[in-house]
């Protein structure tokens, strides 16, 4: 029974996220519709990223095990085909039975896109946060060194009870590119929130509101009712996942 | 009593184009309704392009006479917390009595995308036309050269009777930007559809359909019925007007 690894670009605006949820609309439930026009799903369907409600994709990775063998050329333009306009498969190809695209990655890229125009822009608005204000970029870029390598990021995150919060960040970079701001990072994996809440505490130090050792002592003392507001999903991007 | 000048941008994907019509949702309807939270508007609003359902603005540039008199930088402002997202007020200031947005425009640019990429990209599909086949883009630049001058672009027009269709283009280019194709026009003034007329006749020769030698006869026939099929709407900017 082939194992298919798909890597999807979506537009997460209309969706309450990756995960399939009964009611309501979401990346996983479209996509097993489109798969119940081609083939017979025989696994779950897995995911390397559970994107958020609005957060979008440009490379999520995800594996299934199905019953009919088409090849993956023809099964990509099928599923596109099938699924909305929103969603689009932009790779797919057959891979060995070990292949799990949550537990075989080894890291995933997010972005965080910030719009520094003075007015809101039609075309950015759903795929930026939009600060129009004063930042210090050197400041926050400063504060971004301090969260690569190995640490509790309990301070950034919504965790769930009992479920620990260390990760490892690979690298962490802030680019500014015409109006707009990317802040992306590498990690081995993203406890909950983590980008969004790790995005508003950088915006904190930006903003002049915290010093870069203020971060630091946040990011410590992972008290994450201490961190900068978590920025909203539609600046967020889960660009790449590395296998 | 201030004459403004205002430069837009907005996504047309949720209008009826530019033109006030009733009953319909227009972006002249969405400004008027936003300027009566401001001002009261002494004058018509003239804008540079009627964009048509669907076309999108970067700069269209519009002014009209009102009763109060905010300083641009206010204007602008109020007006942009009134408008709905898609549309954006960018720049405004105060001009002469004697300019009209329309009648004062030396030039017009229009900037058409058609989109490459193998699969439907969701980030893409509000602002580029799709088309993923084979393109001979050397043969579109030859074709595209063979339109500037001055022209009677009849055969790319669906002009009302008895209206001349004589129009100076100034510059017209193809530029080929990672998975995208524009096509960018600069001309004194836009005959109702011609980019789209253009650009569809444009792709009948980027797709071996029709010879360059084809493309010109089809112009100076100045009969409609032979262009290529108009592009649709969405791949379509007025990108700047000119003074």
């Amino acid at each position: 029974m082939p194992n298919y690894k798909l890597e999807l670009e979506y537009d997460g605006t209309d969706y309450s996220g990756w995960q399939k949820q009964p009611g309501l609309q979401t990346v996983q439930g479209k996509l097993e519709e489109a798969l119940a026009g081609v083939s017979t799903l025989e696994s779950p369907i897995y995911a390397a990223g559970r994107t958020d409600a609005g957060v979008h994709a440009r490379g999520q990775v995800v594996n299934f095990f199905a019953a009919l063998k088409p090849s993956p050329g023809r099964l990509a333009a099928a599923l596109n085909s099938f699924l909305p306009p929103d969603i689009a498969v932009r790779g797919c190809e057959e891979v060995g039975d070990g292949f799990n695209a949550r537990r075989s990655a080894l890291a995933r890229e997010y972005v965080y896109y910030i719009y520094r125009g003075g007015y809101p822009s039609p075309f950015k608005r759903r795929y930026a946060y939009h600060f129009p204000g004063n930042l210090d970029t050197g400041a926050m870029e400063d504060a971004l060194e301090v969260v690569i390598g190995t640490h509790d990021f309990a301070a950034f995150s919504r965790r769930d009870e009992g479920k620990h919060s260390v990760r490892k960040v690979f690298e962490a970079e802030l680019r500014s590119v015409e109006d707009e701001l990317c802040i992306r990072v590498k990690a081995n994996a993203f406890v909950w929130m983590m980008m969004r809440m790790l995005c508003g505490s950088l915006l904190e130090v930006g903003r002049g509101r915290w010093t870069v050792a203020d971060f630091m002592q946040v990011m410590e003392g992972e008290d994450n009712s201490l961190s900068g507001p978590a920025l909203p999903p539609h600046g967020l991007f889960l660009e790449r996942v590395f296998y």
